[in-house]
């Protein structure tokens, strides 16, 4: 997540140098054709760049709201994982500590001890999901796990998924020795049917390519449009419309870029949603809930500029 | 769901072939007319072709947000089957175990059978959906069922719908033998609800023809625009007025296609959504935490261009 | 629903004749005007038909973005009572059937019958809803009901919030006899409160009218752009101005009726949400599961054209 | 909510007179500039016009849209309400009397009476909403309500919330004697928190102002647009630019006005959601299930023109 | 939130003199130029401007219908904030003092004294929160807490969730002491996990920065657009067109500043969602429930134009 409201030039350049290059390029080419080939023997009517623009004001506004919402949908399934996560750790902080000052029947695991650990497990859920998502292949959600849990995941490929079943066992464990009723019971499965929810919309969102045809098509008519603008323009402009050809070429690239900057929000680019600091907000949050003493500090913008 | 960021040139060519003649055809007859035929005594104004691209830019993105949002909807329904099927998996083999590690009265049913039966059941249920979406008449769904339940299929037409009344009866025998409790079957039966809201979802993405008088305007009038414009720029552009006529309708038939190819998300074409590839996935899932030893691979890209 | 991807001539020309020869007359007049009584004295700017025609871009689109939300809305609810008839049809099968075999207190009632009745009078509901929405004073709802059913609805104005209220009764009869629980009846009414939610949307949808004023001024606007862009063309065009000015009008009507097609779902015109056929589609379904022997075919397409 | 396909010319006059006279000055007053101070001296260019009428596009797409929207959610919301009071209605009816006809062990309370008091209570709080959000003052909901209730509602100033507080203290009455168990408390509370959703709904789309500065620039762009384009169009037009600015004028102007009157929906004009109409079903609905012998007549139209 | 339906010139000046005069600076210099450096040798064709145009219609519906989005989702949290706050108030006082009423087992804490805590708490909650997201540092949120809830919160950053932990600790008690069943605890519980949701939504909407490319880029265009549109129309429309350049300058820079002022919806600005005063309605409510005597009076109109 960008942070900085003024981009640096750098990063404009960055960006865009390569797609800049061909462009004038190409404005070049359509120059000297239109000068030394055509000789202003035919003439491109005005009616064809602005009958272009109409087309690809479609196309650019389409792909950029569905890249938004795309971008805006995976903030908000991650925004609802903050929620469900501090809900669990409040949950089962509450409801089965409490149960636990009240006389029960049968103990044979410490119930603090089980609920800690299942808090504990959330935050590892947060980091497997995170780094499946990026296929950065971290272990940093090995540090919230026992060895028991360790050994339990080899055999898995889909780490998060693993997570969720075995906070289930401990969910019915909880039940089977009375530690809490069919009503908390309720509540607690709600939650853990809603990461499972929340983890699947992530990989939709990851795993569904945007509709391939029409970055291709947007691509290739903006090039088409370079060239057929200049070429009409050469007349009024002369030499110039070279620069005018890169301009529009520009404003359309540009934008088209933008979306594409939002298309896989996921992917750690500095436009993406910033999963590092969410998870680590979270982390912050669950461990003063369990008052530890080593609390980690947020995350820091990177060069000052964005968040990942 | 087409992965490659480029189209081969001959699926572009594959696809428009046959439009991209009619154009030709169509431009050169204008061109004729205009030429041989009206000979200046008549002109076509600019604001014609001008306001037939505002009428054509509405129909073109209304069909295509629509296409879209159809596209994404039926992609949606089938992340949340994923999600579904995954949480019916965990509880099943969680809830339903536990409680049989715990005596129980009366256990007429080997209650691990039973939970498998149920389990499996769910992965036969989305091939049924599959193939009843595809119409491909597959008889994949029948691996996962024995024989009491190939029995009871057949006299129904709808067999997804059949299976979901088998898991029904099947959770209330575990109930009926106290297996489970009033909560947990709120929790599964809850998520019978959900898999007969998502099948009736789909089908009605499959069966809602989209409203044909969309489609059918917006292509007669791209191949209106196309030679009025082609017959308005006959004097600017002499012979080369049949090129730029062509060009603008390969940009509007091209855009409309796009739309084309989105709006039947089941039917199976490269740009569909890869069900084969989504139900594969869910098989991986199950059959792991199963503890399977035979686990398929994922679908693999057809030709390297498209997964199915 | 239409069905066939083109449209028959004939089906344009009987929906489109009536304004095809207004506009043929208006343009023809336009036309006499400004060659016999304007004759060029003053010449009308081509900015007023582009700003015309930015007008009725937004008029057209908003017309047709609402007018298909509120047919794919409608569409959407009743997808939700196809789902929902399935559920409750699985659920009293399952649920109360399973309950019966284990021995119970109280049976003043055969458990099967008033399940059967349940069922059944699902199927009324929807057909007594189909014929409210559509206005046609059908009785078909009768054929399922049992005669005290039919007696107790003679006094109710609206058939379908009665037949609910029936339900609720014999809910509450198979709870007071102890058929099913608490938790089987928070189903059940969760079932019964999300038909009588479908019931009320499309009560709202039949019942809001579109807001007149945008229909009424996007027909006003259509008809002074016509003429007003016949005047401008005039002189370019000369007598062929009348067909230009007919061509143009053409489109923005036929879009402008696009949309109509679809405002009123509920209407019974060809492009109108298929009750007939949905609540036939249910119907087949839920005799399939009860094992009945008469079982109806699923509605054709009227004249090969469209299904209603 | 305006009923007749169209509007008398009188009520687009009462609406329009005073902008049109304003327009006819401002339009007069740019052509006699235009012709008697600049006199050609300077031209204001075509784009100029063009690209006010891009912004415009923009402001009144944006205006009208969010309009529609808050009309449609307030429409939706009532919607809501009616189906909930339905569900209110016939969920009392069922579950409680049929309760009350097993034998219960305390019965303080006559039940039907309470039952009785809570479904005409709920009538009461529609019209007391209805009330509050049209700012009418109206006492119709003392109507529905015993002495007690009325005396219980003098300190507060938000009676619909009141009316909910002693809802939820029946409902609570009902359960202390056993008249209704856990499971059917459950699903009626349910209902009272959705009145109670439905209720703030309302307020905050009463209480929304709409961004002020949107329709203030809308305004004033418009005005400025149609004194920039008269004077753009004089030389091409002559005297009839006058006319022709005030065309263009009131086509932005109506456009403008049409999203005014949906943006505050419960105000009470002709274009409004029809509250009185609304509530008058639901209490002939409710009457009829409770066999009352004084069932009041739907809400005609007034003028034969509208709905309130 | 401003309430005046007009701006006052001052306020719009304000809020665009600095942009105002770099504008006119800019057109000058383009004017200078074009006069008197390039004089006519190349000329900037008009179809330039108006692709500019197409594009910034894209950027400046982009971000204005998305701010809006960001705007009206908050205030809608918030007025789901507003709803559960009475529910939470409303359940809390029916269902514990009417248990209470009822002879309860064990009473170690005073029942009314608890739900009392709670209610306050709540408001409490909702003063923290405003504060978290305005930033202020303000400490209100103090005055609904007793001694002990103040020095349980001393650790904690994130002082609404800390809050929200409280309620749920207290919740237990009530149920631990069998002051409220299961089902109340649903209920109760439910309301909880809908006041943690709000907040998170709230923190996101906060949190997230919009992409600030578009806005960089929407900058970066309006400026370049503005230079050359005025060397384009120099020509035509001489000195004047400075005034024409800053004129257009002026629309696209107010509508893009308009959508800024809705963007960062919890920021404090004139624009922003009024908080101040939703607290104090729900203040008002809660405490006439309450039956207390000090009821706060609304927030006023600062300086008749704005609600914060």
């Amino acid at each position: 997540m960008l942070i900085k409201p003024d981009l640096r030039l750098s990063r404009v350049i960055r960006i865009t140098w390569r797609v800049d290059l061909w462009m004038i390029a190409l404005c070049t080419g359509a120059y000297l054709v239109e000068t030394y080939v055509v000789r202003g023997s035919i003439h491109i009517p005005g009616s064809i760049p602005a009958l272009f623009g109409t087309a690809l004001a479609f196309f650019i506004g389409f792909n950029n709201n569905q890249a938004y919402s795309r971008w805006w949908e995976a903030r908000t399934v991650w925004g609802g994982l903050v929620n469900d996560s501090r809900s669990w750790t409040r949950n089962i902080l509450t409801y089965t500590k409490a149960t636990q000052t009240a006389t029960q029947p049968v103990q044979e695991i410490p119930a603090e001890d089980l609920a800690l650990r299942m808090i504990r497990r959330n935050l590892s859920f947060l980091h497997a999901l995170k780094s499946t998502l990026r296929n950065t292949n971290s272990q940093d959600y090995q540090a919230y796990l026992n060895q028991a849990d360790q050994k339990a995941l080899i055999h898995y490929t889909n780490i998060p998924a693993a997570l969720l079943d075995l906070q289930s066992q401990d969910l019915q464990t909880l039940r089977d020795t009375s530690q809490i009723d069919g009503f908390t019971f309720l509540t607690l499965n709600e939650l853990l049917v809603r990461f499972c929810d929340s983890m699947g919309k992530c990989e939709r969102i990851k795993n569904t390519v945007f509709p391939v045809t029409y970055l291709y098509f947007t691509r290739i008519f903006i090039w088409i449009m370079i060239a057929v603008l200049t070429m009409d323009i050469v007349e009024e402009a002369g030499i110039w419309s070279i620069g005018l050809g890169w301009l529009i070429g520009f404003v359309f690239h540009v934008t088209h870029l933008n979306g594409l900057s939002l298309m896989n929000p996921f992917d750690g680019n500095p436009a993406c949603v910033p999963l590092d600091s969410i998870v680590r907000t979270v982390e912050i949050n669950v461990l003063q809930m369990l008052k530890s003493s080593q609390i980690p500090s947020p995350i820091e913008a990177a060069n000052g500029e964005y968040i990942l």
